[in-house]
C-alpha cells in the first residue's frame, strides 16, 4: 500500500505497543519514519503520564524518541486553558501526575476553593470526596473540562474503568457536560497539528481504535490509517458508515 | 382536603424532615395516623442507614416509631435477592453500613472474588478500586443491582453526588444497566406493600419529590399525594403530564 504523507499523528496503545508487549510492525514503522526524517507526533489519549514518562515507556519498547514528539490530553488541556486568555487560571484537578505536571508547569494555579476550571482525567486514586468537590465547584460556576472520554482501559485484569467513567459520574452529579480534549475530539488533533506545522492534507492519523483514533481524524478532516493490531476488528469496520481512508492488518504493510 | 385511604407509604427527607430540620406538619401528620391506628410505612430512598438508624433519626425529630414501620432500598435489595431462589447468594457490595447489614443479615455471603451479584449504593468512601472491582466482576457475569438512582443528595454544602452517579460510573464502565430497587421503581413499592398488607386502591404514596416519590406511585398504580415542603415546585408540576392524585402545600392540609 502506498500514498505519500508528509507527516503522521500516531497512536500508541494498540498501535506501537499493547500494554507491556511491543508491536514489532509498529516499532519498525516508526524507525522507517525516523530514517526518512518524516515528521510525526505520538498522539495518545493517556493523561496520566508526563511526556518524559511516555518517552521512557517507548524506550522500553525499543522506540527512541524525545518529548518534542509526544502530545497528550494533559498537554492539550494546559494549552486549551492558556488559549482562553484568563490571567493566572485557577484549576481543581482530578487526575494523576501527567495532568498535574502539564497544568502546573503551564502556569495554572491549583485552587480547590474557587477555581476557574475543574479538570477531570483518569485517576486511580479517585475518591467520593474528589467527585463531591468537583460537583460543588462546577455547580458554583467553574468550567468543566475532561481530558478524554475513554470508557475502558485494557489491563492485565481485563477492561477497567477509564477517564470517561469519571467524567460521566461528574456529569450525572452536575447535569453539565464537559469540554473534552482527547480523541475523537477535534481539539487535541488541531493542537498537535500546530506542533507538526504541516497542512492537513499532508498528514494522516494512524491508530487501532476506530472510535477514538479514526474518528479524531474524520472530525478534523485528516486522512486516516486504521491498523488491526488493537481494539477495532474488520467486523466492526464493516458496519461503520465513515470508513478509514486506509486499512492495514499491520503497519509493515504501509510504505512511507 | 380529604379522601380516605386505609394506609400510607411516606417519604422522609423533604416530607417529615429536611436534613436536620423537622417539618412540623409532617410530624403532626404521622401523629394523626398513629392516633387513628392507620397503617403506614416510611419508605425512604436512603440505603446508608439501618432501619434502627432511621428510627433513631425520626426520634430526634420527635417522631416515635419502630423498625416494623421502616422500609429502605437496602431492605428491598436483600428481599429481591432472596426472592431469586439462589442458595447462599454471594454478593460484592459498594455501599455503607445500612446496605451491608441488610444483605449480610438476610443470609447473603460477602464474596469479592466470584459473586452472583454486585450491589451498588451510596458510598461516601467510594474509591476507584471499588468501581474497578465491580466492573471486572460484572464483566465476568455477576448481576448488577443498584439500590437507588438518585443523582443528588441535599447537604449543608449544597447538592452532592448520590448513588445514581456511582451507578452511572459502573454502567459506563460495563455497558450494562443495573436493576434498580429504589423509588421511582416499582420493585420497592411492591415489596413495601407486601409489608403493609392492604389493597393498592386503599393506599397512597406521600412525598415531596415528583421524580421519585410520585413517579413510584404512578409506576405502581397507587394514588399519590405531593407535598410542597421539599424538592418539587408548582412550576415543575405544571409542566408534567401525569399529575399527582393530590397536591398539598403542607401535610397539615391533609385529613386522615
Amino acid at each position: 500500500m502506498s500514498q505519500t504523507y508528509k507527516g503522521y499523528l500516531i497512536d500508541l496503545d494498540g498501535t506501537i505497543y499493547r500494554g507491556n508487549e511491543t508491536i514489532e510492525a509498529g516499532k519498525r514503522f516508526v524507525e522507517r519514519l525516523q530514517e526518512k526524517n518524516i515528521p510525526h507526533i505520538f498522539l495518545t489519549n493517556n493523561s496520566t503520564r508526563t511526556p518524559q514518562m511516555v518517552v521512557d515507556k517507548l524506550g522500553k519498547h525499543g522506540v527512541n524518541t524525545d518529548v518534542t514528539h509526544i502530545y497528550t490530553p494533559s498537554m492539550a488541556t494546559a494549552e486549551y486553558i492558556q488559549n482562553q486568555d484568563i490571567e493566572n487560571p485557577r484549576v481543581y484537578i482530578i487526575g494523576e501526575v501527567g495532568l498535574y505536571r502539564s497544568l502546573l508547569d503551564s502556569g495554572c494555579i491549583y485552587d480547590p476553593i474557587s477555581p476557574d476550571y475543574v479538570v477531570v482525567g483518569m485517576d486511580q486514586d479517585l475518591t467520593y470526596n474528589k467527585v463531591k468537590k468537583a460537583t460543588l465547584l462546577i455547580s458554583n460556576g467553574a468550567k468543566f473540562i475532561g481530558t478524554n472520554a475513554d470508557t475502558n482501559l485494557p489491563s492485565h485484569e481485563g477492561l477497567i474503568p477509564g477517564a470517561g467513567t469519571i467524567l460521566k459520574m461528574v456529569e450525572t452529579a452536575t447535569g453539565q457536560k464537559p469540554v473534552v480534549m482527547g480523541k475523537p475530539e477535534k481539539i487535541i488533533v488541531d493542537l498537535a497539528m500546530k506542533q507538526l506545522q504541516l497542512d492537513k492534507s499532508d498528514v494522516a492519523v494512524v491508530g487501532d481504535n476506530y472510535n477514538t483514533d479514526i474518528m479524531a481524524g474524520i472530525n478534523s478532516h485528516l486522512d486516516t490509517i486504521l491498523v488491526y493490531t488493537g481494539v477495532s476488528t474488520p467486523e466492526q469496520i464493516a458496519a461503520v458508515k465513515d470508513k478509514p481512508t486506509h486499512i492495514v492488518n499491520s503497519l509493515s504493510e504501509w510504505e512511507v
